[in-house]
């Protein structure tokens, strides 16, 4: 075992998206960064999130969108070959091999170091590398963490006795499951009851809440409930499972005890129950902070309660807003902020400033894969209610849109848009329906660039698209 | 023969899209108002162009989406039912019937009169029944003419003996010739190539220049093309048709002799080889104007030329923009600038005012269904070359996008940004590829709301959606 000491200006603990990110920004403002990371490079989104869950998705969702196509529809009433989507998947996925990734770093002249890191006081990261050495780091400037989440594990009983599925093993596994339980109704639990029931599972959901997707408008959710009951999803809605343990060994199936006393067999059980930051063993505690928490953040990304300005966190870690799009948003903002700072250059915090995260609170998008697709930027009615401003909701039936109608017969689907009348401007846009998912950008750009009412009249939306809808929203509120 | 003699404030000569809208919000703003219409109401949009095309037109692209996808591929490699795809657009034309139409109207209480109208002098206008009977109208106010365009064919040896198609003929055809000629490599003749080559024609395409959609940016051509001949298309470039014969009678082949001296044979012909104004029938001469030709308006519609600013022309017409959705545009301002100056209202016509078209200038979009999609928004390189501005050209590889390895394999795109480097806005974008055409309303909002380009850095795009392209295009203006 060899212990060996280096110096960095930026210390990037975690080598998902947002800590590649972080790195190469601050190497693009001139600073040397190391990046520790202890899995692969490329984290969860590459690995067990985004990609190989959207390679599982694209298939379902491409069918469904040409099932409804007068002419083309009979072709695709037949199953899916689940072998070409798998082996589809794998490649999307890398075969979870991180080279490329790797060779990428090493493009943009960013170290890496395998292994785990932890902090051990101010600017101070030990690294247990993967051959067992130890290797002590000290940061220049700064230290961010970038460890993301991990699975939140609900503690009922029996759950780690029946080798559930995570959100990890939902994405990579290798066999469907005759029967899938998945505990949930998020977008984890969504996508992936839309996945494996169209690749031939029988998927139930155990839904605690009464709908799905409760952080978004609910007429998304209810969408997305119909969509899976046609494809033969089992919702309940309102249940809670009491307990689960697997007989019979290894092989054997599932048993769990639902909250109104039945019972459920199912080969697999997805936790789809949430996400814990994954700050349990980072050295929180050496620098006065509780490991297993969040990290709290200003909009610059310095974690509020350590002295000096010097600790950064940045992605899901701390909780502004779990997305990769989003979390590489951030880690572009706190590689130049840490650049400018290092460089002792003026930081431009006003909002919307290069600096600072404005669109964390603003303008998140938010595209889910199921069918049909919902897509989302800004607040929502309940937020808006709840924000004292004075924001009218306007709706519109996708369905009434040109566009839709040629999109494919039978279209159901809904927009809403929310206006803040005192300013004159969209702050938040839902669409639920087959096909909408390129249409959030349009919304995200009008949020974001807060570009006022009497300005939209004047982007018109090309006939016959979905985007038309956008004509009729504004129609709608002017009455 | 009945005469009759009626006064309206708002008279609309061509009951469009554009007529019907323009008419709509002359009521909207309290005036009364009557549409003349000789054919059917809905005009051309409605029954020989965007929806029956695009009827024709889902369908192929769908299949061309899902051809892509693994695990879904091997389902759609067969034909499509062509007898379900006619029938369904016949159904999506409404089966050439305007009864829907004229209930709308009526219910927005603008009055219909079945006729051809034409301009007896000044807010004067004569219309001949379908019934034989006139009647004399005139306007309070104003005179819209919205009577939009036709084919215009050229005067090639033989043309008018042959039957041709033209964009009618090609949206509304209930037989597939087994080998069709399209003339030209516009929008029209792309997008019919690629319907009717998937529905089992073998189509060759004779165009004039060197590219198609010469338009737009080249590369957009360039990909289209190339979409094309996968699918079969004999493309033959700076290729003019010399003479056309049918021979053997009505049901006898077209003899196209080409200016390489070449001939071919094939069973129908389609000329898409630009459009002419509907003027030649509409009075033009007796307020002074040269029937046949377009109408020139300033940006509230005003006929240039006509003393009184009571004549107005909206929609193709007056060649701004050729398209619905633009034509529905100028159709809401003029409506609504048509009632202000009515009441003695202010006008206000700066620059994106209330009563100006400013994105006729800017911010057209259009969306091209073929395979791969081509959409645009705003000036193109040429254009900006043109425009003396300081404008830079930024392109991607749309492939690089990870949306677009997820949309399909092998996919093949492009995206193009041009940036006003003084005013820092975008000032146009092209893509091309599949999938692209709900994302072009993202840069229609940037180009007329005028982002800057600051501000878009907070805009982001969800992963993985072709949208990142966004981010993509402002990574590598960054540099």
């Amino acid at each position: 075992m060899n212990e060996t000491a280096r110096t960095y200006d930026v210390i990037v603990i975690g080598g998902g998206p947002v800590g590649e990110n972080v790195a190469e920004r601050a190497r693009a403002a001139g600073l040397s960064a190391v990046i520790v990371e202890r899995e692969l490079l490329g984290g969860e989104c590459s690995f067990w999130a985004c990609d190989p869950s959207k390679a599982l998705l694209r298939p379902v969702v491409a069918r469904a969108d040409a099932s409804r196509v007068p002419g083309l529809d009979p072709a695709v009433a037949g199953p899916l070959d689940v072998e070409a989507v798998l082996a589809h998947r794998d490649m999307m996925s890398s075969y979870w091999k991180d080279e490329d990734q790797a060779d990428w770093l090493n493009a943009v002249s960013v170290d890496l170091i395998r292994g785990h890191g932890r902090l051990t006081g101010c600017k101070e990261v030990a690294v247990q590398t993967s051959e067992g050495d130890t290797i002590a780091l000290t940061a220049r400037h700064a230290v961010a963490v970038s460890t993301g989440t991990r699975a939140a594990l609900p503690p009922i009983p029996g759950f780690d006795t029946v080798r559930p599925w995570t959100s990890r093993e939902a994405t990579s596994a290798d066999k469907v499951p005759d029967r899938l339980a998945v505990v949930g109704g998020g977008v984890v639990a969504v996508e992936m009851a839309t996945a494996w029931q169209a690749l031939g599972s029988q998927v139930t959901m155990l839904v605690l809440e009464n709908g799905l997707l409760e952080r978004m408008e609910p007429f998304a959710g209810e969408l997305v409930a119909d969509g899976l009951r046609e494809a033969g999803v089992d919702i309940r809605f309102s249940t809670t499972v009491t307990s689960m343990a697997r007989e019979g060994g290894e092989d054997g199936e599932v048993r769990i005890t639902l909250s109104d006393g039945r019972e459920l067999a199912a080969d697999e059980i997805l936790l789809a129950t949430g996400r814990a930051p994954q700050t349990r063993d980072v050295g929180l505690e050496t620098v006065g902070l509780t490991p297993g928490d969040w990290l709290t953040v200003d909009d610059t990304f310095r974690v509020t309660g350590v002295d000096g300005g010097w600790l950064y966190a940045v992605g899901d870690v701390n909780r502004r807003a779990l997305m990769t799009h989003q979390g590489k948003y951030q880690a572009r903002i706190a590689g130049t902020v840490i650049g400018a700072r290092a460089k002792g250059e003026p930081i431009d915090d006003a909002p919307w400033g290069a600096h600072v995260a404005t669109a964390d609170h603003a303008a998140v998008p938010q595209v889910v894969f199921t069918t049909p697709e919902v897509a989302s930027v800004g607040l929502t009615s309940r937020e808006a209610e709840q924000s004292g401003r004075r924001i009218e909701v306007v709706d519109y039936d996708l369905a009434r849109v040109a566009g839709a109608h040629q999109y494919g017969d039978d279209y159901r689907g809904r927009a809403r848009m929310l206006i803040d009348t005192d300013r004159n401007t969209v702050v938040g846009v839902t669409f639920a329906g087959p096909g909408v998912g390129e249409l959030v950008h349009s919304a995200t750009i009008a949020v974001a660039g807060e570009v006022p009412l009497d300005r939209l009249w004047h982007a018109v939306p090309a006939f016959p698209t979905l985007g038309e809808v956008w004509l009729r929203l504004l129609e709608t509120y002017r009455g």
